[in-house]
């Protein structure tokens, strides 16, 4: 176990952990790096703009990725077992955000690639721990956590529906109308019992017009089977919430412990040290 | 009544049942040589694909079409009434799915029924008597029969808009605007009211506008009507839930009975043997 | 007061009524007048077969004006204060109906009118009183009737919006790009808030997709606010439900009186003589 | 403090507040002005009719300009602390609507932000503080109250997957099927969450067709989640409804008492002199 003034045990606190003013201060900064990094990467992939600021922009991403790089050692070094962030989602994540940029110097095309970084908004939801909106992000996450089930079963249904329905659709409407292969006619069906309608493909004939509006007729039907359970779920959530404790394991970093848990559920070791 | 090691008996287990080992598997495999062989047909669909695979995948589907035979005289020579398998919903489907092949031999053109086979998809849902959704599927199922009827007075309600509001758009626009006659005026009016909206057809002159963006307003407020329905039938639900054996009887094939059941409540012959 | 075995009464009951065999009867066989007159109406508007068929077309309209005729002269006669009946909701769409066929003796246009037969279609919902969907029906009715306000209260508001929104998107897209005029850019404003999404009109310039989105996101969050509002007022009408009786008054013809009710609550004369 | 019969206060009392006849009567000619001036900037809009009756539009605006310059002068006038009416959102919008016929003046095309006026629609809301509605805007004030954090975290989750899949997108579908730009693809994946659908961007490859059938039924899944939110805090909120004051602060004319205050909560001056 480390002692407390561990210099490892501090960076640890630093990165991963967000209940110390300079943890919070890490989370609110990497936020805001990761955040204009994406505005970079956007504003470069417009023609106009990169034709005036596109060196810029290439310096300012390869400082970007050396940030970013530093960041994933410190994340690698200041952990105990670090396969366990390097396999975690988060953990591929940043390597994928990291990787273009240095494939970039071999192949020309690599550098397309940085879009990728846009996955790491996901560590905008690690903001949530920051305070305020913690309540409310445990309660919609439990009521989710128990609708997983039953939308599973809606989606499958969909899909399932809309196999069936789109493989009709290529069988009424005919290749000439855009219904070109089944896997298109069954793209149309989900444009359309989702009410999308992009109106890129749609029925010309009589009959087809007619399944197209008992296809969307359904779709309106069913839009209302996930929104009752959601609510549903939200009832039953209410009732019984729990509070999460916002720390994660100093030794294998993972999260969601309970707010009365003193030592970590997955790996044993002390939460606070 | 058959001996409980009659071999049409274990037969029936095997085939219509998923409560013992052989049982699941036949239903998966089922279920397997449903989905490839769907996605056999869907590849066909494509131009590109049929011109460099067509014999193989014609060679595919013979086989298919060998194995769903075999599966469907066993499931004749299993049960022991088999017309009511054959008059059964699924017993229609698969045999729908399997004339086609058939067929193919006589007439050129009935290869593209195959994706009737689509249908057969249907049977996925059997996969929750495997297990793990069975409490989520009950619930689900008795809270839309309890919305069957509310459901069914309002899409008589959006019926009857739909014919009024597509009537008088078709006197609004006229026929140069695309609402070439009342039934193309009702489908763009399904079109809108469910809030799809290809824009195939679409208001041109002012009134016209007006009139469309009343029946937006109208299909946005009403889509909140079957959401209302379903969650506070889901409500009711959850209060009065009860099992459902996965078992079906194995003299008429038929599901749906109680927990607590030990004869068929459609021919009376004892469940379990 | 009329005598039971008075034939004005008798007639009352078969055309007002539906808790006779006779009254069941009348108001079946008039929604299949209704229903197939609108089929052939239909069919007319269609080009290709009005070009085989217009003449028997014309032949059968000309009958179903006769029957709706003498139908209407017969509800005049029955009921004692017949202005009751002409001024209604309903019986001005019976006229409505039935003026455009007279009409078209001295105007040649006047059968295009002839789509407001699909009015009467509301006659459907008559059925309900024909038995098993007057609980449910009843249900929805008492359901709304409490959310009518609040969803007047949304509506206003949505309505402003679409009018602050369209007016900014004028400004931000200018005529060229399609948003000619305000009255167009709010209606283009109505299509996006309600998800429709035709595409005939939609934003050409980075800002003016940037307020769309906006817009879009609202529409998107606030279609939950009339759902949330009905499947509330749907859990308070469940506990105060009431039945209605199905039965009008013979003297004034108006409906909706409780089941415990013996005399008019709008004309006083007793219900049942 | 102004003695009750001081003609600042009476004119407070008629500008700000409606409880008194002249009060209301202020309110509804108010209302009627903006909303007269509001049609007239938008016929104006339509190039056709601004042809035929320009001239008399541009003197209506004059007029209503001075009318509502007056306004704003009682405004400043009638109220204690004027800078607290100028900087309220309310005040800043009454400003809004004002400088534009006096910019134009000046600046030929200032003209065309007239559209701001429609911004004074807003005032409209005030028409729930003339009596019926109370109840209901109350309570539909109080639940949105109570959701707002839990649907910022939801738009928060709805934006960050829209930059991720709408980089993707533009990975996939690059710049020559219509996603010019990663910005352009955001917009094209905020079109397509919220089941809008326009259709002017839309999938071109096989690929981008899978990645928008993915981004369609993910969209078509979680509008089910504000709703959940808002059934359920309107259920919380009838619970704990609670009556607020008709009436602003004669001093500082901020609103939102509780309907038992005797004193401003913002700055301590007595309601009721």
């Amino acid at each position: 176990m480390p002692p407390k003034n561990d210099w490892r045990f501090r960076l640890h606190e630093v990165i991963y952990e967000s209940n110390t003013r300079a943890g919070k201060a890490f989370d609110v900064g990497l936020l805001i790096a990761i955040f204009t990094s994406i505005i970079v990467v956007m504003l470069d992939s417009v023609q106009s703009i990169h034709g005036h600021y596109g060196k810029l922009f290439h310096v300012l991403e390869w400082i970007y990725s050396g940030l970013f790089t530093i960041e994933y050692i410190l994340r690698l070094i200041s952990i105990r077992k670090p396969w366990n962030y390097v396999f975690s989602p988060l953990g591929l994540i940043d390597l994928l955000a990291l990787i273009p940029s240095y494939l970039s110097i071999f192949f020309a095309g690599a550098q397309s690639l940085l879009v990728f970084r846009a996955l790491r908004l996901l560590r905008v939801f690690r903001i949530f721990k920051l305070g305020h909106f913690l309540t409310e992000v445990n309660f919609l996450k439990q009521a989710l956590k128990g609708s997983v089930r039953k939308i599973s079963v809606f989606l499958l249904t969909v899909l399932t529906l809309v196999v069936i329905l789109g493989s009709i659709m290529y069988l009424v409407e005919k290749r000439e109308n855009g219904f070109s292969n089944i896997p298109e006619s069954i793209y149309w069906a989900i444009v359309t019992i989702t009410t999308v309608g992009y109106g890129d493909i749609s029925p010309v004939t009589p009959m087809g017009k007619f399944v197209a509006s008992v296809v969307m007729l359904i779709g309106y039907a069913i839009i209302a089977v996930p929104t009752g359970i959601i609510t549903h779920d939200l009832a039953l959530a209410r009732r019984n919430s729990k509070q999460e404790l916002p720390e994660s394991c100093p030794n294998c970093s993972r999260e969601g412990h309970d707010s009365d848990a003193e030592y970590c559920k997955y790996c044993g070791s002390p939460l606070y040290v």
